[in-house]
């Protein structure tokens, strides 16, 4: 158990930055298989890998304009809140066009995609177990299904 | 595990409440022994009790002008993200002055407080794990403690 009093315990915001989270890449380029593609994101884990003693974190995505996610899937799942700026946003086989503080649940195994919809920088948070598998990319038999869907379609990058 | 299906996937902000979450009161009025008072506050637990299969829960609180949460202490940890008004909070012997956007991360066991610092409503996301003790009220001594240090003294509420 780390001592209590190593956790900072206030964290300003100012810019869409906390004090003391460093800003990371949203993940590490695997190549640009489908699925596997991803432009433009920022990463901030805002609590959770300070020494918490908590089951979850919280973390914090930023998407530049034009920018998107990876299409992917996994077990676990994801609560969203958008905090800034507009998104379209893939879960199954729909698609929501977000705006600040809208709430998106991605269920276990659904494909889902994180797609900047304006021009100025689309952020959100997340928050998912810290206990969780890795993401997958779609298997050829989804990714044909979503395509032929004119609404994820017209949104899904890969 | 209940079907995907049967959680919502997207729910709306409007005015500081989701589509299909509930607004309900913080908790039970227990009485007003010290540490139980609490004055002006709203609940809505926005995931983590719909079938979520996941270990945290996401809420929004919301105390009114002259409002307050209880002066309380528990094993499980807050991790908590201003969204609306001025906050002071109490969190040990500390007060932070908050604005929409600040983080605050209450460790185990440690007194803590919200209380609104301004005229308009004070509102909050507190993400906890689902399995967690409840809240106690804090020993005489604690309460003398914090009575004796002149910044908590004059925020908390009892």
């Amino acid at each position: 158990m780390p001592d209590n009093d190593d956790v900072v315990k206030f964290r300003r915001f100012e810019n869409f930055r906390w004090d003391g989270v460093p800003l990371q890449e949203y993940k590490e380029h695997k190549g640009d298989r489908p699925g596997e593609g991803w432009r433009d994101i920022t990463r901030q884990v805002i609590a959770g890998r300070f020494g918490e003693p908590c089951s979850f974190r919280l973390r914090y995505f930023e998407v530049g304009p034009g920018g998107f996610s990876s299409l992917e899937k996994h077990q676990h799942v994801h609560v969203v809140m958008t905090l800034r700026g507009r998104g379209k946003v893939i879960v199954g086989d729909d698609v929501y066009d977000t705006r600040p503080f809208d709430v998106i649940y991605v269920p276990p195994m659904t494909p889902h995609q994180f797609v900047n919809a304006g021009d100025e920088p689309f952020g959100f948070l997340c928050i998912v177990d810290a206990d969780r598998d890795r993401p997958q990319p779609l298997s050829p038999e989804e990714l044909e299904h979503l395509r032929s869907l004119p609404e994820t379609a017209a949104v899904m990058r890969v």
